[in-house]
């Protein structure tokens, strides 16, 4: 246990407390009388919940206290994480008993649309059994989200922070023939002995050719001498994400690069600065106010300068916090308003199909005036 | 890579352009002229593909071929995995683009109402742009997964039996003033050596008062003598889950238990035998034509009848395949009848609140005259 830890717990309490209030005071403020919230992230993110099953109701009469509805496998584990809200152990569908709850106390509530499938709403509108109960209400909890308070900020950076010494130490270690799953095992065994609580995705190595797929999956392939490799991960504290994604040249050799690998050695570094230049430029261009298509197109312009626009098949980023996607999409022509407070990822690439792939990644905090990179560590061209 | 990969790629090819034919039948057998599928495991069991993002539609007319839509990221990818489909890059969205297609080629789409979110449908809606074009289907790629083919059946057999190689691996290297994170990253470690592509979810190590929580988070607490410790883990492998779950005893001593400790002992092993009982029980119930509320009965009375069904506040298990919870739920009253084919879990538990928990899981699969034990490792009393 780090020190620290019980101020760290008594904040946590408060900011719980406080988004819930929070959120109830938008309810008012729309006239919505409950909100029910079904998506994961969003209870642990009001109520501090991390069950696997959960069902909450927010209430707008401040006079009304929200409640939790989870199952038997976590009676002890909600009683000691649930704030603002109070528990109740459900015998059969947490959510079925969620909406009978709200039915008795609320004349109407909302829901997420996008957060609701087809047949969860069918069976919302059995259990509450009263026409138009239910109203749209999408992205309330969302809209919170995306502005990281105090307390997220810090467990942000020391995800990122812990990212970046991961990676450093991981450099010390690469060498050629390695296959690309042992440099994976290898860090995620150093990322929980670390303190990670998981990764945030499955790990990317992708080598050589694969390194071509935005998106590889790791494999038993070896690392063979005048390949890229690009590695793409990121670790859980706290409940948040970290992102990143580093691309550096292997075995080439200490002094010069044997002729017979130069060309590629050439191409591959010209691939690599336009890349860099372009992840650069759309990290310059993030500050409060800007759209995240203005973002988006500062990086996508720096490659179509040099044709390497077809190859950069993807969107510039990405929102992220207690999951590793969310919004805004930091994409081509997105009219979303970048706001001081949101965390994004900058992680343009360029893939040449067959051949090899550069991807460059940050994650990086919105400021008022600019954008502070969380994940500041070495991000020129390296050859191991 | 293993031998036999390459008869095993021409197989797996077989087998999915197979599973896209019988759906289409299913579909002409039910009047259904299309089928849209954008549940991510759906769309690998039946095309072969791993992407993150995909939208498939399946069109019953044998003589037109499905299609499958994803974004440029996967251009290489979709290309080698996707079987029985032909693809298609979207430059936007990639359900849009599949309601677009859809009904320029059929006069009706199924889609299932549990993996819809309310708020696609509506986008689907409006992409298809014909009233009543959209019809629920809801379960028919989850009917087929429930029935595990050969091909299907190998792959969980190789993900069960490594389990059990590496639980077995790691009971000779855990001693008492480890901490709970040391042992999950050891497993971890190993598991992807050995060939994992990833655990199936969230690693379970549950010591003393932590395993009455029967979804207890790994910590950084260390275990001491005396306490029991729940291991609750499973691999992928070929994209398919192993679930298992293990509780032993820790630091006894190696001649006989003090006397400070010797009441503890005495409980835990009374709550470890009901348990092993309980879930024999259930592992016995088991067989093609049985409810899944009779299998969930058989380890509940055992429970019962000593005393401790009210701490079991769980099912008895769930099916298990591509994804680390599917149908059917083996849960109290359930009326779903076991077929051949079916894997499932069979994972009893007793919770003593504040005190500690004992709970033993197999992985099954149903035949037509019992069950065979996925993860027939040790599961008797046994103390590290």
């Amino acid at each position: 246990m780090r020190q620290g830890n019980a101020r760290r717990r008594i904040l946590l309490k408060m900011m719980h407390r406080g988004r819930i209030r929070y959120l109830a005071q938008e309810l008012r403020r729309r006239s919505i009388p409950s909100l029910l919230v079904t998506h994961l992230p969003d209870v642990r993110y009001l109520t501090g919940f991390t069950g696997s099953n959960a069902a909450l109701v927010v209430v707008a009469e401040p006079r009304l206290t929200s409640r939790l509805f989870t199952d038997g496998r976590y009676t002890v584990q909600a009683k000691r994480e649930v704030q603002g809200a109070s528990v109740r152990i459900a015998p059969k569908s947490a959510v079925v008993e969620a909406c009978t709850w709200a039915e008795q106390h609320a004349p109407q509530c909302g829901f997420d649309r996008t957060q609701t499938s087809v047949a969860s709403l069918a069976a919302m509108k059995k259990a509450a059994g009263k026409r138009g109960f239910f109203v749209p209400a999408d992205g309330l909890v969302a809209a919170l989200r995306v502005i990281k308070d105090a307390t997220e900020v810090e467990s942000m950076r020391r995800a990122a922070s812990l990212t970046c010494s991961l990676y450093e130490g991981l450099l010390g270690w690469i060498e050629p023939g390695m296959r690309e799953r042992d440099i994976a095992a290898e860090l995620e065994h150093r990322a929980r002995m670390a303190g990670a609580e998981s990764m945030s995705f499955e790990t990317i190595v992708a080598a050589g050719e694969r390194s071509s797929q935005p998106h590889a999956r790791t494999t038993e392939a070896r690392i063979e001498p005048g390949d890229l490799v690009t590695l793409d991960f990121g670790i859980v504290v706290d409940g948040y994400c970290s992102d990143m994604t580093r691309t550096f040249a292997i075995g080439y050799g200490e002094k010069s690069v044997p002729s017979r690998l130069k060309q590629r050695w050439t191409e591959q570094r010209d691939v690599f600065e336009a890349v860099l230049a372009a992840q650069q430029a759309a990290v310059n261009a993030v500050h409060e106010g800007v759209t995240c298509g203005e973002v988006d197109l500062a990086a996508r312009s720096v490659l179509e300068a040099v044709g390497y626009g077809k190859y950069f098949t993807h969107s510039t980023g990405h929102g992220v916090g207690l999951e590793i996607h969310e919004v805004p999409r930091v994409g081509k022509d997105s009219k979303d308003v970048l706001k001081a407070g949101t965390v994004i990822t900058i992680e343009p690439g360029v893939y040449l199909p067959g051949r090899f792939g550069v991807r460059i990644e940050d994650s990086v905090l919105v400021t008022e005036d600019g954008a502070e990179v969380l994940t500041p560590v070495h991000k020129g061209w390296m050859e191991l």
